[in-house]
């Protein structure tokens, strides 16, 4: 059974401060191991992909085969059926529309003294994206990183797929093409990574590397940030949902399941002002979990990190929500809105009932990476501004420079940095000489 | 004596890849001491980080003096000359207007299935600015990195400033009283870093990281990040001039003197359609270098790591620039503004011979933490942005759910995910009903 919380109850504070505390993954300590492929990637290159895909993914590769061939995407894309293709071109079509509006604007104005200052933003040379293998190969990641790259104008797009023992997924594949990916390598973890960034005789590196992984390909991000740059570092999936008793206890038992079936860590939590709703929701989410697909995944996730919480009001639901900092957040209240105003962190929110979580996975707009163990409070699903980075602008007058420069002068004594003032001063005796 | 390179010998190449790959900074591996200290904070809080305090600092602080108290601080501001502080309010001003314009709108609109889509922008909960002691103690820095905050609408700003011997700099915390920093630490190192990230009894833990700082510092924010939100990892700093005959060999010259005075580990690169004005420029180098204050510090860094390019044209200066990615970029050319529209990877351009870089450093108004290491290529320099996150909304209706809902239906089955499928699939039913 799920934890059962109560505001009103003494115990609360210290039951709720562990649940936000409670360690849900016990990621392996790999860093050894990664540190050692990233290296024998930078000194043997194609060679040490090849050895490490054939030993980790079952699959021979040549420097030719490292890349799906275009007649092979072609193949590729014409088994997939016409419904799952419309589907798919829905999807990004959508997602396309609501990233074309994150794209920033250029700025440039002249201030008082005469400067002209401002900014432009540019998008990267190259993004790598990194797609998992296996059962967790999901297509719809492909358009969620690739479509904001694309929108940003990055000019080179790629792929790192692990086909582990050379399956690969039409679909994926299919999601590439509609994105604008120049090309999908057929390889996976640490040494994907490590290729991305430092690049081989056959792979040109990249400069920003996104998408989720296991631990191994979480270790590698971490170590090459900085010669790269990195999206985040994703933890298991959460859902929090608050609703009122004016609601299908079903459609809550299956949104919270709907993160649940994620994985065995992911965590589903329902805060509402009625605990007897709260009791039907549960006693729907364990009649889901009988014929679920996915129980055995599901349903530890919901009886291990799942909890159900009743508060006093939904002002008090707001105050726990921005205590946890949901990466998806769904309210299911009469007014939505106006309790969407009460919250400050959260990743992605829904609002009203009609608006299951399941929509922004793959069809809403909005992009489905997003913040996880409560980074929330402190960063932002992937977008547009990912791919992008701004140079900023500054361009002096004489007269701006005799405004502001003595200043700049002074400072800069003051820091002891006396070539920084003797850069000014040149110009500022320049300016006095010519005024004589 | 810098390296000459000229882009029309046959070995150029070569010697321009060596030097985009040089090693400029022998980071000592500290990270087995960093995770040490780290783990000593999160155990014990406030004893460990004063114990730490008393050992790297010589300076014996109690959980009352772990802060500087607002007489302290009174005292101090009272100490800065009327001079000093004038420069200080007068950069604080143009610092603030800059970022001003940063601060990014939410967005909310309808689309044509009825569903109403957006994303707002809220501040992180609290950030924490890191900010260097000694020698490179610069009150500039406090300006950059809190300005940003500030404007963002941090509710809670920190400061960590050790100081060594209990020697504090008065233009430290005037700087940090000029923009909105609630309370100064007196405290640095890995130890101030971890205290920021998971708190202690005295000082509550923060949801950002920003600033400079050591080799001990970087690795910390390397090992917090997640748990918090960091900026960057910072290296070496560096110039790239890009300047015409028609300039002042002297000027250029103190401009590259003005990054090689911060570190021995700096780099100053000056790239020229003319020759023999490059060779003015290092002469003029040498002279300066005979008087100049930091001389034991620039002389290495112009020798060892300083560079002058000679190039054929603008347009060949422009391409080595991208290959660079400098962050700080000197435009002292006839039409900078055209030679700048050809630049895609910089931190900050400054426009123009009457804009030394210096300018930027404290009063230009942009900021000066900027991406280093070819970094610019994927990342920006400090803003507002780094202070703000971004939540999705998604809100659709029954009309937009009939539309797109078996779309999403459809995906979530070819991914497996069966309860994905039922939350969208339990209210597309519902509708369904009601029809009928």
């Amino acid at each position: 059974m799920p934890q059962f919380l109560d505001t009103s109850d003494p115990g609360f504070e210290t039951a709720f401060a562990a649940l936000l505390t409670a360690k849900r993954e016990d990621a392996p300590d790999v860093d050894d191991a990664v540190a050692g492929i990233i290296a024998d990637v930078r000194a043997r290159g194609d060679a040490a992909v090849i050895e490490l895909t054939a030993k980790f993914d079952r699959l021979d590769l040549t420097p030719e085969t490292l890349a799906f061939s275009q007649d092979e995407i072609d193949a590729a894309c014409a088994r997939v059926s016409p419904e799952d293709r419309a589907a798919l071109e829905l999807a990004s079509a959508r997602i396309r529309a609501y990233h074309d509006r994150q794209m920033p604007a250029d700025a440039s104005w002249t201030d008082d003294s005469g400067a002209t200052l401002g900014w432009r933003w540019s998008p990267v040379g190259a993004a790598g994206l990194y797609v998992p293998g296996g059962l967790a190969s999901y297509p719809s990641s492909v358009l969620m990183n690739a479509i904001p790259a694309q929108v940003a104008g990055v000019p080179r797009l790629v792929v790192c797929a692990p086909t582990p023992d050379g399956v690969a997924n039409p679909l994926v594949l299919l999601a590439a093409r509609l994105s604008g990916v120049d090309t999908v390598y057929r390889i996976g973890g640490a040494q994907a990574i490590a290729a991305l960034a430092y690049g081989t005789e056959t792979i040109a590196p990249v400069d920003k590397i996104t998408g989720p992984g296991n631990a191994y390909v979480a270790a590698a991000k971490r170590r090459v940030f900085g010669r790269v740059g990195i999206d985040m570092i994703a933890g298991p999936s959460e859902i929090l949902v608050i609703a009122d008793a004016d609601n299908d206890p079903d459609w809550i038992a299956v949104d919270l399941l709907s993160q649940a079936e994620h994985d065995e860590s992911a965590q589903s939590i329902l805060i509402t002002d009625d605990a007897t709703f709260g009791q039907a929701v549960a006693k729907a989410v364990e009649a889901r979990l009988k014929t679920l697909e996915r129980r055995a995944i599901a349903g530890p996730s919901w009886r291990d990190f799942g909890a159900v919480i009743t508060v006093r009001d939904l002002a008090e639901a707001a105050v726990l929500s921005d205590r946890i900092a949901p990466e998806h957040l769904e309210l299911c209240v009469a007014d939505p809105e106006a309790l969407s105003a009460r919250i400050t962190h959260a990743g992605a929110i829904f609002l009203g009932a009609w608006t299951p979580e399941a929509i922004g996975d793959y069809i809403g707009g909005p992009n489905h990476v997003l913040p996880t163990a409560r980074s929330a409070r402190f960063s932002s699903g992937l977008s547009v501004m990912d791919f992008v980075k701004r140079t900023t602008l500054a361009r002096m007058t004489p007269g701006a420079l005799r405004a502001v420069g003595p200043s700049a002068e002074r400072l800069a004594r003051s820091e002891s940095l006396e070539a920084h003032a003797l850069s000014v001063r040149a110009r500022l005796d320049r300016l006095n000489e010519a005024a004589e």
